[in-house]
């Protein structure tokens, strides 16, 4: 089986490591690498994370292709791929509907629509790491549209890889992953922009503590990745900001009453989060 | 040397451990706690937190006293402390300004209003944690006001235990920390009880990966300590959480308006945060 993977940065390259450790055991002839970036391509190449990189045509002849991609990006392969007829194509995309839907009907079996939960705020080939995927959740989304050899075939890599699948509908994930994923990386990115946007941010910044280095890490991810997440999942981002806001709004007023009697009630309601995980 | 700690919770619990281990180079002769809370008291003291527990009356005849409770209590003990004359009273709340108008003049000189950069979500005795001052930043505020004499002793313990010191006014201390650790609690605490509030936080918690166990660890923080936190400094709180609430408006702007190009904008200025940190 030969694997080609398009996009070279932390997932896909990530994923390019993960796959050279079960290389026997999916009996993987060979990993092959495309970026639309010449120099990612030539940087995944001398990092090890593929074993040749080729161009787009040749890719698409892979039995098995990932699209490790911004979501923007997925879309537009999709409508222009041309796979063999029994090649699996599995995106990997934080935002499922508007992917899902963008698959042409001719090749919707062969596509398996998947979000694997783990990254890091750091981007490109060099930030790829060995064992991201291990012991992480990996959703399978809308999984009764694409052919069982297919999806077989991605649970056997994602398997092997030492991923968990969960199966979910594209509309519930998309709406779940707003309150997960990206209203944190809003909340981050906010966060980043008030201290920034202060006169003198290195004084404050150099008393940063644990706290702060957590709340502020997922500002540091990539804008253009990003920016596409949030245009594919607007919808259930801004209902999820939504409820931040009244959140937010809600302790200002508790703040401005002096009612502290139920500001700690607030944020012991916020405490229960420890029953859960 | 008898050192004092009132408050055996994660801060005063961890100085216990870590004055345990710069004994000889401090000439402490006995490390002695006090809790409000009998049961605290007794399970710092199996723990080994401190050496002995004595009543409040006892732990004021000690050369230095720590404490190490939350704000509102820092307030009411100083007005009630009778130290001996050479103490010196160390102080380590998160916000300084009412603390130290709360300082009974004739006590002025004694008191060292210090802020130690570290903790965790944990609380109580349970959460102490050796190592916990290591390396880390712990601002003096306004030192100008105490004598030569505390100070310096102050200033050899956090040395010992391996603190760098920042010396600071109790405004730009309350300013600066509004924005770095208690505006980073608010928006933790509102992003938990988003997600509490959905109908079932558990099948969407179940996603949570990196991202939003560090965006919503600080909400596990105790509302008892945060309440009096959020009262002390609750002007500059109001301010930061102003200016959260002003970024998340313009973010929601721009979704709202599909305007990505500026959305973009927006998450690359926050990715300057690396230039910082």
């Amino acid at each position: 089986m030969q694997i080609g993977i398009i996009g070279l940065g932390l997932m896909g390259g990530s994923l390019g490591l993960a796959l050279q450790e079960v290389r026997a055991r999916l009996q993987i002839k060979r990993i092959l690498g495309f970026d639309s970036n010449p120099l990612h391509a030539q940087m995944a190449l001398s990092l090890g994370l593929v074993e040749e990189c080729v161009d787009f045509a040749s890719i698409q002849a892979c039995e098995v292709l990932f699209l490790a991609i911004p979501l923007d990006g997925i879309v537009q392969v999709l409508q222009n791929l041309k796979p063999t007829p029994h090649s699996t194509i599995i995106e990997i995309g934080g935002a499922k509907e508007q992917i899902i839907d963008a698959i042409p009907p001719s090749l919707r079996p062969q596509v398996v629509a998947s979000h694997p939960m783990c990254g890091t705020e750091f981007y490109g080939p060099k930030a790829a790491l060995r064992g991201l995927y291990q012991n992480k959740i990996v959703i399978l989304v809308d999984c009764q549209d694409c052919a069982p050899e297919h999806l077989e075939r991605a649970k056997d890599i994602f398997s092997a890889i030492g991923m968990q699948m969960v199966k979910m509908g594209a509309h519930e994930h998309d709406q779940h992953i707003a309150l997960i994923s990206h209203l944190p990386h809003v909340l981050s990115y906010a966060l980043a922009n008030v201290v920034l946007s202060q006169e003198s941010p290195q004084n404050i910044l150099s008393l940063a503590a644990g706290g702060f280095k957590d709340m502020s890490r997922l500002s540091k991810s990539s804008p253009i990745m990003w920016r596409s997440v949030f245009k594919q999942n607007r919808k259930h981002v801004l209902e999820a900001l939504n409820l931040a806001l009244t959140e937010l709004q809600h302790a200002k007023d508790l703040l401005e009453n002096q009612d502290w009697d139920n500001l700690e009630a607030w944020m012991a309601r916020a405490n229960c989060l420890q029953e859960f995980m």
